[in-house]
């Protein structure tokens, strides 16, 4: 198995309002970070900028937290497309610090979605081919 | 393997500001409802009431989204402890509408923690007898 | 001048994850708890049920913070509208502990908002004529 | 009466889940806006880098909204004490967007406070000469 490349990365700040009562980060956090990147993959890479080009919906996530998020901070998130179905596509994530080290690791299942018809709906043909074409996927799957 | 039995139920109000563009509650919610319902179990079934009582920390969560979570509402969610080793436990949880059909399940993994010295610790025997008695688990684990 | 009258109440328990580093409630809590008592009062003194039906966007907002909002709590915030324009409407809040201590004081004013078009609009008439018979308003202002 | 000159000014990026069904950040947001400029500030020009140095609470709070906070975006929020108090001090903000346009407008004020005591405080003499001098403030208001 290839190990996951998540060439992808964007800057979140910490937010003062991220931390709880134990002084790191509410876990909760970890999906925000995880959006942010998300989206901006969604508008770089993908090439939809609009919030109403975001055109599907959750259907799993998956957070192991390895450190402490702590404030200020300037977190660097990675992203990347591993896996695509006809429907649905696999993402991962890595949350770092400014050194490097690795605070979260995630992943995430996304279904796409028609908001019209409440259904899901094929990933479209220009969407796959920018992941392909970014992520090097062949036939929707890392290559071996 | 047997069927989580979740006995313990905890109603929680879905908020205005929990609804995003999509018109459903945005994803990162979901740790927020499971999180009520841990807390008040924590309170209710462990028998530790006070803030500074919540001495573990977050391992990883898995979140799967079954259904939209709509406003106004008020969940049904539960939570139980599924297996505990000698510093870690493990919760299961399921967000319901008020008919019953499930929302969102999920699980996680804490870890007992130190605030003070930073480090994991075991889980107190007060606090595993109590998780024990409510969940008739035997030796840390679900009765096969 | 009169006293607010704040006939409406509506409970709002407090989250976990509304404790920030200070061990109370984040300030910015506030206009959560206003909303939800704001968003009670739309759909049952104005009878707007829906997520759609909320036609108005905030121009200002106030709040006077007066005691510690602690967890776990079930708060009573109490909302009216204390006077009417043409376009706009002002609402006074309370928020207090179940005890009845006064925690939070607040009041906001919003704009009648057509979405489509992008700009204000006139209070519509069953919605000026429901709120002025739930507060006893005379020509848009409480009596003297 | 003299201008808010707001000299200090901090970057923040709007987060997806800071908007909500109406397509803009949820006025809430504001605060939080404000409050990483606050926080900027209380680091950078009073001194106090660490989380247990924010030794204020928040007494009131006012918000005026100008126009809608869209995604993505960095804002600019400019922040300045403009008076000072034995006790407390009164902040003015304004949130930017990157055209220079002012979507929010504020202010609020801190009353310092003693955590362990859990009561108010005299405004510590570093603190006051460290705003004063940022501030050009004379006698803690704004020179004529």
């Amino acid at each position: 198995m290839t190990e996951p490349t998540l060439k992808f990365a964007c800057p979140v700040d910490v937010r003062f309002q991220d931390i709880d009562i134990g002084g790191h980060a509410h876990h909760s956090r970890a999906l925000i970070y995880f959006e942010e990147a998300r989206a901006a993959y969604w508008r770089e890479v993908v090439g939809r900028p609009g919030l109403d080009d975001i055109d599907y919906i959750m259907a799993q996530a998956t957070i192991r937290y390895r450190a402490r998020v702590l404030y200020p901070n300037r977190l660097e998130v990675r992203v990347g497309v591993q896996k695509m179905g006809r429907k649905h596509f696999e993402m991962a994530y890595e949350v770092r610090s400014p050194a490097g080290d690795l605070l979260i690791a995630g992943g995430s299942t996304q279904v796409m979605y028609d908001y019209h018809t409440q259904t899901s709906k094929p990933i479209p043909a220009d969407v796959r081919a920018a992941i392909e074409v970014h992520e090097s996927l062949t036939e929707g799957r890392a290559k071996p």
